[in-house]
């Protein structure tokens, strides 16, 4: 970590440093323990900052210890598949409550230094700070010979699904029950919201064919809208194709929850499922076409023969959806429907 | 910023974009509005984060919005500055309660880009998300030949220390009495504390000649022990050295204040100072020698003739000084002696 205390800080600096030490890291030339880390990486560098703060993003109650560190990890590092670019390091800012016991923070960084290997992205460095609330921010840079942009869109492109959406959302939306109901289909979903997977590999792969990408963190509809406006362009999501793609685990789950299995699909996010346009000759196999590109703006839905506009993913500030949780102010980002 | 929201979200990100955007950054291919940020850079790359965050590192009565983004911003890159690189570009997780108004935004993200502006070092990219209190989280990439380790201090080194130590201690305490002593020196010290500046000249100007070196951001004793720790030495400082090497507003100040310049400059950080060892030989003409490395280990101050041990800086996490200030509990991390 960067910045070393004295006393109990300095010892749990030092049992974050064990915890997250594994195998020799290429191109990390200083790691944890001075003030910054030295590493030495090839062609251009794609980097970016995520933050996971309790009540907002999660409650505590919601999941495991090593899964707030986990998906904390994953869905930074999910920036970087949406870029097509392989990562090469991670920095952690954990600032955490008074109270947070020893054990909590040994799980949390078990479950970063989980993640961090499977994504093959170790951690080299960060922060640790006092907090009323739980955050983790982590920052990921990695490379890419050709980044994948939103603003590469064009008119004609298939639009291409890697990876589940709409699982997260119902998952998050039975946890938040007072009563859940139960089945392994929502049992599913609960473990999505969980532990999600950055998708790398599919990134990486859509870095060769496609012409441009998003991971769906905010929801198929509203993600869909970001690479409308950056390429100017209008998103034509075809409904049957997209009721098609689905799980069918989420049919279940929705019945059992009583919500739409679509509307999951669209505006739920945090399944990190990657977006793309390109090519219906360049689609690789993993992409499911969900819809095409086309001239104009926004992004609408085709559905039994009739197109409507799509409106905007969930708002973090939008007062009237401020209210979710219990007794924090907490934000529908990522939230599902309700 | 990484990840763009709809409705007002959307708009502040584009108000904080118009904030930020300036002279086109040398490198810098792709800045705020994608998944990640895209730039080039050459040489060893040296990377930090560090959050500040409200009740813990500041309150915001004691500063005005401007200066919690310029300052920030400035603790950041004085990591850079430690180990002597060249900021190339910087990204901002900003963390805002629900009722952070628009005007407290557009103060904070123009004193970070002031920061940014004086450092060289542009905003490229970042996020946004809701928290219960305000943090400011900041991850810095730079560039250096030869990146000055802390762990490199070798015996019969000078200790340097370059930039002054102490006010930003002396203006703290100040901040926190109820009723404030007046006087020039105060302000001057309170200017400190609000103000700092990043010494990225001094860093790279030591990159030639020292041999170790680190900010002071936890106080001159808990930095020199990192030093001594990481390097297996011990750390000599000359008590009569570094009383001459104080600046004289810190003595009026301290007077006003009841407190000991001493104690202010071996326990209080936040002025982002350098702390430096390297030869006599090659000591640079803003360096002050305050102290010698020896065999050993440890820091020591010697005062009129006497040796005595130093103790570590403020902890962070030790229970018996969690309470600081009113109403939160707050770290005593940077807070200057009480």
């Amino acid at each position: 970590m960067a910045r070393q205390k004295a006393g109990t800080e300095f010892a749990r600096i030092a049992r974050i440093e064990r915890l997250l030490s594994g195998a020799p890291a290429p191109g990390v030339e200083v790691g944890i323990g001075d003030d910054a880390a030295v590493l030495r990486a090839r062609g251009p560098l794609v980097w970016s900052i995520d933050a996971q703060v309790e009540g907002v993003h999660f409650e505590r109650r919601w999941l495991p210890g090593d899964a707030i560190g986990y998906r904390s990890f994953m869905a930074a590092t999910s920036d970087l598949a949406a870029m097509g670019a392989r990562p090469v390091a991670a920095l952690s800012n954990l600032a955490l409550p008074a109270r947070f016991g020893e054990g909590e923070l040994t799980a949390l960084v078990e479950g970063q230094a989980r993640a961090a290997k499977q994504a093959r992205c170790p951690i080299i460095g960060g922060n640790l700070s006092r907090a009323s609330e739980l955050s983790i921010t982590t920052s990921v840079l990695g490379t890419a010979a050709r980044p994948l942009l939103r603003s590469t869109a064009r008119p004609g492109d298939e639009l291409w699904l890697l990876g589940e959406v709409g699982l997260a959302a119902a998952g998050l939306a039975a946890l938040r029950r007072r009563t859940r109901p139960r089945g392994a289909a929502v049992e599913r979903c609960i473990e999505a919201w969980r532990w999600p997977r950055a998708r790398l590999d599919a990134g990486a792969r859509l870095a060769l064919c496609a012409h441009a990408a998003i991971d769906v963190s905010d929801g198929l509809a509203g993600d869909a809208a970001h690479i409308a406006r950056a390429s100017q362009v209008c998103i034509a999501i075809d409904a049957a194709k997209l009721r098609a793609a689905l799980a069918p685990e989420l049919g279940r789950a929705a019945a059992l929850l009583g919500l739409d299995p679509l509307e999951l699909a669209l505006f739920g996010g945090e399944d990190y499922a990657l977006l793309a346009t390109g090519p219906r000759a360049r689609r690789p196999r993993a992409a499911r076409p969900i819809g095409l590109v086309e001239r104009g703006q926004g992004v609408c839905i085709d559905d039994t023969g009739a197109r409507r506009a799509l409106g905007a993913s969930f708002d973090h500030f939008a007062p009237s959806r401020r209210k979710v949780s219990g007794s924090r102010a907490a934000s529908p980002r990522r939230a599902g429907p309700r």
